[in-house]
């Protein structure tokens, strides 16, 4: 059943309503909301498992294969997870009110750069189901109201799960669900600009493709990533075999994994059969340019298709570069601009590793796995952002903010 | 002649190439090429001149009229002054590099927030030829590489400008142009997500919509102004009459003047007869609502729409309000979200309106005139934005820019 274009917007406008309040509501006031949400979660969690039963059985008659099913089901530890999450997120500062910047002008003028709310923001998502949550408890917090508009074959669960987070928001109307329905429902939200403020589109490149076709409202869309491990001429290769197997193989299928080992050509020969070694033994399976299977022969080939792909598995392609110059070239060219490591005792390489590479985290001796709103110190994110506008990297409750100017005068008038 | 597809993209990629290098540019080279550019702009000012002669020429016989030809027209004092600007932009401080943020994590890994160019920022104009050297100016301080698509009307004089710009910029490729073609190009341009960072675009509503219904590429709309001045019911009057003056009439042509001036039921009767007869010697015309034209018969008819316009001359909308959260609503419902100021001794009148108002920037007790990169010590601006993302008020240097996460460690991984 999809929303029509006129539902779309009268629950769009009802969110601009809800977040004119939402703005000044203070900090004990939304956390106080969240608290309840995440009791409320706990408290109602045979429903909340009844309607997922449902979207489980509909997803098996389906056919969704086991990894999403995995990601649809919920069980009572993850409704207790989700709380919990809540709860942690009420306990963060409220990016809200901040004075970011500040200064009294040569007039007399008395300018502060205020941290506000965006006001609405959008949600779109694919499957898990805790999204719904997660997002509205990151919004509420950061004072925006919240729609949410997740996959049909989540329907029942978003459902449930939205209106626990409607029915305790802090102010009416803060939390608002679309029902799911075709590609022209996604259109109509992505063209409220007079509604509301971002979308944050979470879900796979089909989903961003379709939305920045369409989408008028301004998108952030949360990355992918083809991210690199360059190992230096310089490097501790005791330290560069340690990144190389965090960055690779700790967590393959997620964005700031590495999908790329750079090598320098005057390690190249000591380096590559230790590493290589190590990542066979880890199940990783190598593909390398001609100078890799020049050292190694059993290596299968890498095409410049390898080398910008982001493989979300236990897949590397490796490649060898004589400068740190090339390194950064290469990475400017294929990486996605999300995580991006050197492994270098070398102070000229380090820095210019960190000035040359265009990307959202650029690491010295450390892996790319870091780049994690939570590993930040933000506590919670929405995404990562590989986009250069507004929000880069984790997108936090801060991200979630706009800023105005606070001017205050004594009868002040422009000559 | 319009650039075709192809081209576009060639001359886009090439911006892209050079950005690279600008990145990383010291200070004091992009320094110099500023100073080389207005050198150059001097030295070359009858050239200048010849081709803007030219456009005036073909601006005539195409019928322009007056204002539009005086936008266009360039004089000896008028290049003089443009070199001039480009010298104060290189006066201004780099703010590449830049460290905004930053911190230790619990786990030893050193985190640094660090301001760096956003890439490629095509700036879309019309008439005025200005724009191409102060633009050129700006994104060459802050280390961004530039695409100029100015308007056809003004094709000679941009060629030349702009091929100064591109001959002294610190790196080659750093200043593109397109010839300035048809909506196609446009298109084209506002398609190239690869190679362009950021769209600014400065121009009426028309190309506006033109943009948005085809961008992918993010834009930065400069922005329209439907600017109110409330006076509280405990407004010094004095200082509300001076403050409406200087926002309506000091320059009504701009952004950031008022259209709209709400008044607080309780002094109506007294304030309204003194700022109607001061507005009316300045020659403004007066559109009140019905409680206003009760204090004033002479008063012509606000409507609905008049409110909601931005007239950009000598006319104001003129209403009564009985309360600081009814003029709070009225400026939230009809402003653009740009420059809204109240006039009061009321302590909680001005925190009411600062916290409540939904707008770029919010006066208390000074003219809305002051929304400006220039008075807001920025140094110079590409426009004022009114929306919520990166940049809301005045686009300066750091809105030009982007940041990234420099994070170094000693061998970190994550467990």
């Amino acid at each position: 059943m999809a929303t029509t274009a006129a539902t779309v917007t009268d629950i769009c406008r009802a969110a601009r309503e809800a977040s004119r309040k939402l703005a000044s509501l203070p900090t004990s006031e939304k956390d106080a909301a969240l608290h309840a949400i995440a009791d409320a979660l706990e408290a109602r969690t045979a429903e909340i498992l009844e309607a997922n039963a449902r979207d489980m059985q509909a997803g098996r008659e389906n056919g969704l294969d086991d990894a999403l099913l995995d990601r649809l089901m919920l069980n009572e530890e993850r409704v207790a997870a989700i709380a919990r999450q809540v709860r942690d997120v009420a306990a963060l500062p409220d990016p809200v009110g901040e004075v970011i910047d500040g200064s009294r002008l040569p007039n007399g003028l008395d300018v502060a750069k205020v941290r506000t709310p965006l006001g609405v923001v959008a949600v779109v998502y694919e499957a898990r189901p805790n999204v719904t949550i997660d997002a509205a408890a990151l919004c509420l917090k950061s004072g925006n109201a919240i729609v949410l508009r997740g996959s049909s074959s989540a329907a029942h669960s978003n459902q449930v799960l939205a209106q626990i987070a409607a029915e305790h928001a802090p102010v009416e109307g803060a939390v608002q669900i679309l029902t799911g329905g075709d590609r022209s429902e996604l259109k109509d939200l992505a063209t409220q600009e007079e509604y509301v403020d971002l979308i944050v589109p979470r879900g796979g490149e089909g989903l961003k493709k379709a939305l920045s076709e369409v989408a008028t409202v301004p998108v952030i869309y949360a990355a992918s990533g083809n991210c690199h491990v360059y190992v230096d001429a310089d490097a501790d290769l005791d330290m560069a075999v340690k990144i190389t197997m965090n960055a690779k193989t700790q967590r393959p299928g997620v964005c700031n994994a590495a999908e790329t080992l750079l090598v320098h050509s005057g390690i190249a020969q000591e380096f590559l059969p230790r590493v290589l070694a190590e990542l066979r033994e880890a199940g990783v399976e190598i593909r390398g340019d001609e100078r890799v299977r020049a050292i190694d022969p059993t290596v299968g080939e890498a095409t410049e298709e390898d080398f910008a792909t982001e493989f979300l598995s236990l897949t590397l392609a490796v490649g060898v570069v004589d400068s740190v110059q090339e390194a950064i070239d290469h990475v400017n060219r294929f990486g996605s601009g999300h995580s991006e490591a050197i492994v270098t005792r070398s102070y000229e390489a380090a820095r210019a590793f960190e000035l040359g590479v265009d990307a959202a985290c650029v690491y010295v001796n450390a892996s790319t796995r870091f780049t994690d709103g939570g590993e930040f110190g933000f506590g919670a994110e929405i995404g990562n952002s590989t986009q250069k506008l507004h929000a880069r990297g984790p997108i936090g409750l801060r991200e979630l903010c706009s800023f105005k100017y606070v001017v205050r005068g004594d009868g002040h008038v422009r000559s």
